[in-house]
């Protein structure tokens, strides 16, 4: 049988009234979206009394543990799974691997989506997962708690830069409208997940912006995220994520380039772009990569000069 | 006769319809808010075929050019004076100090403001002065033109952080979407005003960092930026201002101060206070300055070190 694309929030939400026992599961390197979607939508069929936990391969960093709260795992027979914000599933990780073919209802907004689950809702205009599930839940006629609407505020705010990609949308501020009327404490949020940063990552981040390195009139930067600089700094891996917003603050960047060196892998990098203009996801594409137009990702095998070497020589035709 | 506090648009609608050859005052180191919202609305009022101009006492910083556009002050004689986010004609600066007494009406979100104007429209509650304008045009039934939304959104968007501080309501993302769906390139502008930054800005930035002192567990911090520092890092003066939201960034503190020296008078300090919690008014009134809850200023003299001092010695009855 053909995988199905749901395309109305009516389909999705006689889907979420009938399960039960539900596993529902977030990517690797999970961020603020994925976190925020799975427990908001975790709390929200626990409401319902239903059993539901939330899980991920790599576990939830710390600097979340606002949205984890007070949940714990439930002991239940796994009869049905949902993937949210997860585009591929090789975003599953070793831990979640299995679950690759067994995924009933797969909520998402990347463009990129390969409908692996049996039923998808992909809408490639929200700015976030937690976007969708919040608009679902109000749909539905949910009594949205404070600690759901906390978790979706979290996950739209981060996914979309507090208000500022290119991804925010005019649904996206009405939403984060109402989540406010709920009592949402969106400056703790944002001071935490934006502006809050140790000394130590404050240090860090002004030397790897020292040693960028730029070409094409500067049009295109580099900052390299190596282990030793992570271990120097001791910086939280979790923290490393919003590094790579860094290279396109840098004025006259139009590529900004974040490699981050694998912690097990030293001839490995992640690759994050950020663009101005170019479409980010086509760059990646070429190295098997992919997500957002302006913010996607890929992973290159080498040292770090031949990474850039590789990058360079494809990025030039996007210039 | 006594100063008239207005209490609804329709009073503050009634008076534009009347006026005409306006000039639109805005506060001394002009700010998106006031640089918008004076803007904004003298677009506006050249719409309905008025004359109007905007007038600073220090001039437009070139940051903000993409809001001046091609606006060129027009010659009329003068008939009308309406002030734009001033709470008190000390803020006019030297050059508009002659308007103090003659101003008719004044349109503020300060809750400090002294209702100095004949008329004033004055809502606290209200983000930005931007905001105001940007709901009175539409109370208005204005044909509200992208140049004018420009102005307006980038006013909202700078006063709140991107919708990130304390202030942020939930009329402002309402206004924000609405102004998006006008066509405001907001991913532009966010960029421009938050996070585009020359090396040499970002470099300063971390040197003011690395020398930043703490008092009492790291809660209080001081960020002092001299002359030497503004000239070893060729930063232009109007970029000071936003340097103001960097102390908080720092994991612990409560109580963030920003002293700049002041160019022309080397034992002047002006003094900025951003809290999480604390009353920043209050604090900063002790020293005969004022402005919002969480963000205020005031101006001390003395070498950094004294002001320091002085500034400690208020601050730790608030703690």
């Amino acid at each position: 049988m053909e995988n199905m694309r749901l395309e109305s929030y009516d389909e999705v939400a006689e889907i979420l009234r009938e399960c039960d026992n539900v596993t529902i599961l977030t990517h690797k390197s999970p961020d603020g979206d994925c976190i925020g979607a799975g427990m908001g939508l975790c709390l929200y069929l626990r409401s319902l009394g239903k059993h539901a936990n939330v899980v991920n391969s790599d576990g939830f960093p710390d600097r979340y543990d606002f949205l984890i709260g007070d949940y714990q795992p439930e002991e239940f027979e796994e009869k049905f799974v949902i993937s949210v914000d997860i585009s591929d599933t090789t975003l599953l990780g070793d831990e979640l691997e299995s679950y690759s073919g067994k995924i009933d209802l797969c909520i998402d907004h990347h463009g990129s989506n390969r409908f692996f689950a049996k039923k998808s809702y992909v809408d490639a205009g929200a700015s976030a997962a937690c976007l969708i599930i919040f608009e679902l839940l109000e749909h539905m006629g949910a009594d949205i708690t404070l600690p759901i609407a906390t978790n979706l505020y979290t996950g739209l705010a981060t996914d979309t830069g507090c208000f500022k990609f290119q991804n925010t949308t005019p649904a996206a501020h009405r939403a984060a409208a109402r989540m406010m009327e709920m009592g949402v404490d969106f400056e703790h949020i944002n001071r935490k997940m934006f502006d809050i940063k140790s000394r130590s990552r404050v240090l860090c981040e002004q030397k790897l912006i020292s040693d960028m390195r730029f070409f094409e009139d500067g049009q295109i930067g580099f900052m390299v995220v190596t282990n030793q600089v992570v271990s120097d700094y001791q910086i939280d891996r979790s923290e490393l994520d919003a590094f790579a917003q860094i290279p396109l603050t840098i004025e006259g960047v139009r590529f900004g380039y974040t490699l981050k060196q694998q912690e097990d892998k030293p001839n490995l990098f992640k690759v994050s772009l950020r663009t101005t203009d170019a479409d980010a996801a086509a760059i990646c594409g070429e190295f098997g990569g992919g997500g957002h137009l302006r913010a996607s990702g890929c992973t290159i095998e080498g040292k770090a000069r031949e990474v850039i070497a590789k990058i360079l020589e494809v990025t030039r035709k996007y210039l």
